[in-house]
């Protein structure tokens, strides 16, 4: 295995070949666009990472990596459009750089591309991809689903939450790792132990961005620290509060949550204030912790040399630690 | 080969063991409300037939032809968002009946599910129909984007406009057929000429439904008669008129699809004199039967019995009479 940077610019080299040419422009250069914004392409990085820990070249892996990053900005594509998101990575969204049909029609075009860069695999392996991705891109649509259904809903519980986050975010890792399994023509076994990890190390990533978001350092974390308490988001650490507090505290917050402010600092620090008195910060990364080492203690049942085991482990803590 | 009726009813019976319980519910049930608005069921017949064309039980072609449904449904919700359009086969669109959101998603979902019905095939089959069914998709999104494009160009040709209807209409046609007889596993040489022969039908019948749409009679049409001429698109019948006709009745008609009237009869009147007066209406008729034709002579190819082959033309004859 090599460095994530190794496999980084071999990814982007890959990419940048991959400059659609067809007619009508109006449809194609949006998707060049998007796919050109940027972004660390951790995704397509796992894929073909697992490649080599299952002695296999990277190489045969570049579709299967590429299909994972054209299916990943699919999704931003139409989930910005849901969101009304005007921004992605500093740059206009599809739908305001173009306009609404265009982010829905060139999203689609994208749905469909993913599947059809799998068709240099042999037919055994192309269907054992193409299931793989369907059962996951439509896990996706599910957790996108959830996650604007609970927008309006008061009640929901963190089991539903972590369904949510689980769907939307941690399986698309997990797939990303085991299609790079499939490529290296693994066992079963072995695949889905892979995904395994990659679910759970999924689930805990996106526990902690919900985590950083609050008390991350301004300076590193990338987004606006507190823009989840903004939006009202519920996240894991706000549901936490909500179960671990008093009838007043738990008032006081869900009233904080209705609000929508514009000095947005006060609201922020009362927040923060109630995730750490209430315990659900600690709660929250007692939770991050476990994901963590749940992702690491599947390996044990890896059919892989002790080195790899050993390089998946660094590339785990890297990531939990943000320096990927 | 059975009746056409025969093939509806269990396409339709099949149809209605496909209702989707997963969760969430806010997903699925705008996918389960569209599958059952009805319809002729044209395309997934298309695929039944052709496998039986081709001596299989039409019984192994139902996922495939289900996919092809769920696909022209797919189509239909998002290009109804993208049309603005509240009504579909008279009942609310899902866009109008949910929302915007709901419309992408359930949308994407479908697409999705489209791949996963292809899943109880063997990997060969399943490659086959994978790849027709990507590629056809993506000419379908091509067809809908130079639709849309089409709409603020003054300058579209007849080669263009008939490359626009090839992709958003025709091409889905052939392969539906296509889809059957790779299920029957016929030679590929049959599966390219019954391609054709679909596809061929498949402009015939979209340059059928421009000429219907306003001379049809307004007790079988179905829809509005003239709503093209209100609507100010771009049809073959008008691309030819402009060719067709003089300076002042080239400005005329143009000016004439620049109007957005209220009162229609008479803007329809205009145009419908128009069409008939430079001959268009006639070059329409004489396009109409010459693919019709051409869909015919390429039967001529295909390797199977003289009965199957006049069962095609007499479908293809019954189709283009719109009595099926």
């Amino acid at each position: 295995m090599q460095q994530v940077l190794f496999y980084q610019e071999a990814f982007v080299s890959y990419l940048n070949t991959f400059t659609i040419k067809r007619q009508p422009e109006s449809l194609y250069n949006p998707i060049n666009y998007i796919l050109k914004l940027g972004g660390k392409r951790l995704r397509p990085v796992l894929t073909l990472m697992t490649a080599e820990i299952f002695e296999c070249d990277y190489k045969k892996a570049l579709d299967a990596a590429l299909s994972i990053e054209v299916f990943h900005n699919f999704s931003l594509v139409h989930d910005d459009i849901m969101d009304d998101a005007p921004l992605r990575r500093g740059e206009e969204t599809v739908h305001e750089k173009w306009d609404l049909n265009t982010g829905i029609l060139s999203g689609d075009a994208m749905l469909i591309m993913a599947y059809q860069l799998f068709e240099n695999y042999d037919a055994s392996i192309f269907q054992a991809l193409a299931k793989l991705f369907s059962k996951t891109a439509l896990e996706v649509c599910e957790g996108q689903q959830f996650d604007v259904d609970f927008e309006t809903r008061d009640d929901v519980s963190i089991p539903e939450y972590l369904k949510m986050i689980e769907c939307k975010t941690a399986v698309l890792v997990g797939a990303a790792m085991k299609m790079g399994a499939i490529v290296a023509e693994a066992s079963e076994e072995d695949q889905d132990v892979i995904y395994e990890f990659g679910k759970n190390l999924g689930i805990a990533f996106q526990l902690q961005d919900d985590y950083l978001d609050v008390f991350g350092d301004p300076n590193t974390f990338g987004k606006q620290v507190g823009g989840d308490i903004i939006e009202n988001k519920k996240t894991y650490l706000y549901l936490k509060a909500v179960e671990f507090s008093e009838a007043n505290k738990k008032t006081e917050l869900q009233h904080l949550y209705s609000l929508n402010t514009t000095d947005h600092s006060e609201k922020i620090n009362t927040a923060k204030q109630i995730f750490i008195t209430s315990g659900s910060a600690d709660a929250t990364q007692k939770a991050i912790e476990n994901y963590t080492k749940k992702a690491f203690l599947v390996l044990e049942k890896l059919d892989i040399s002790e080195k790899n085991k050993l390089e998946l482990i660094t590339f785990g803590e890297q990531l939990m630690g943000r320096n990927v």
